[in-house]
């Protein structure tokens, strides 16, 4: 690592992530970071990506490795309804990454965080032969009350806001060889739609989630939770791919980090939402007639 | 993992942790959690214990290791003078880990938040050759001001709350094939002080710091951060340790996660802690007037 210790280090990657705006926030650099919360709650939620299993370093870039991992957690908050503020990173890494890489890692994070207007507080650095980087977010509710999994009320339709199937197809294009173009970008730098979670929390929606094991394994959470069946219209999901995104990937990829998410069905959020699917009475997730299966497991 | 796949693991682990007791409290099982902050700020802090660096299996029963993970970082927590309300977990772990294993892990990690009257409130669980437990606590500063590394003033007395060096003589017998008695116990089970954390900022505390460096070097943090220099009374530190811990174990063992703080020197908290030194003009931290260095550096 350069030759530097623990502690020049972490210097250098304080020196990269900036001053967080607010005077009342206490940043990185102590025991623990202090945050505002003036709703008087805080949503958190921890996502951990591993080298070789989430990504490799021969597809993505330092920088695109903090961007993918603050953007798998900032999306769970947005998924609550909620604002993004901070982030607390845990990182192990082998001791030979270099210190442009750290750089990268740092900058990705930073800028990622600031597309929420939210901060890096914190964080730990281990030495370890694996990278795996840790990231808790934390969120805002802003005065609404937080949209779990089951909330979703027959008659309700199911809606997705941002890509589905991109990412799945860019990795495959990206193990074929095939390095440029909208998908393999899509694979390195997802863009949930943070400010639709807070957006539909306001206008009602009754059950979200963040789109991370693949569309039918999480509207199947969501179906599960609120003890419903949901009923997917293929041709409306269609609309959320391009060119090389199969119906496999719309409904099992999952590292786009779109929002899907049950509301009434008399509320019109067609500029920021595409309708997919509906509520009904039942169990499970349907698409044309058929019980639709996904995601995957890890541990399976 | 005994062939169950990972949302079945989830379960599983949750069934262990119980329930918040708290009504408005949203705990594990949806995209993130939700905690009260009456005080309208949060402090957030995380820590990465990985395995073979900070632990092996040899020593430590997946108990101890849950134990210890949420007390290193809720030890973090009560140095800022915070009391610990939350923790949020990132495992990866290897698929060959058994489910008894698993089950004590999620038992450790609930029982130490519980000294706290604190909950395992999410996580995030991944498979992966190489056991790493990210732990995240989130605590509550009930309207003191946070008490960072950089108040200490000049006149105040050094104090010091827990054990110091015990945890590394531990160790130390554990490698040389001692498995049972107080030292072996205390690496096993640390026990931070965590009330004295929120305890002593009430009573004004000006500067606090979490001893997992060791002493020298955490005091070190202090000064620095405070433009001053710590004097070590070394004869008053050995009344911290007991047989078999060294003055290389008091000055350089962290894992007892002790408390050090700085306060003025007419508040009288020798019920709760030892004074152990004295905040001068100067730089550095020095014992019977030579400097002194310690902790230890992951990437040195």
């Amino acid at each position: 690592m350069g030759g530097l210790g623990e502690f020049a280090l972490i210097r250098r990657i304080l020196s990269r992530l900036g001053t967080p705006a607010a005077a009342d926030v206490l940043g990185p650099g102590d025991d623990a970071a202090v945050v505002p919360t003036p709703d008087g709650r805080v949503v958190a939620t921890i996502d951990v990506l591993v080298e070789g299993r989430h990504f490799t370093r021969e597809w993505l870039t330092a920088y695109d490795i903090g961007r993918r991992a603050a953007a798998a957690s900032m999306a769970d908050v947005a998924a609550m309804g909620a604002r993004p503020t901070a982030l607390v990173v845990g990182l192990t890494m082998p001791s030979a990454s270099d210190l442009d890489w750290l750089d990268g890692l740092a900058d990705g994070f930073r800028d990622e965080a600031a597309v929420c207007h939210a901060h890096v507080v914190g964080g730990d650095l281990v030495r370890s032969d694996l990278l795996t980087v840790a990231v808790t977010a934390l969120g805002d509710l802003g005065g609404c009350a937080p949209v779990t999994r089951a909330g979703a009320r027959i008659g309700d339709v199911v809606a997705v806001a941002g890509r589905l199937g991109w990412s799945a197809a860019g990795l495959r294009a990206l193990q074929s060889g095939v390095t440029a173009g909208p998908l393999p970008d899509a694979f390195r730098r997802p863009e949930p739609p943070y400010d639709v979670g807070p957006q539909v929390a306001v206008c009602g929606a009754t059950a979200m989630i963040d789109v991370s094991d693949g569309l039918a394994a999480d509207l199947g959470h969501i179906a599960t939770a609120s003890g419903v069946r949901i009923d997917v219209d293929l041709d409306a999901l269609r609309g959320l791919g391009t060119d090389g995104v199969g119906d496999d990937d719309l409904l099992t990829g999952g590292e786009d980090h779109a929002l899907a998410f049950t509301i009434a069905a008399d509320v019109d959020l067609s500029d920021v939402c595409t309708t997919i699917g509906r509520v009904r009475a039942g169990t499970g997730v349907h698409a044309e007639g058929r019980p639709i299966f996904g995601g995957h497991d890890h541990f399976a």
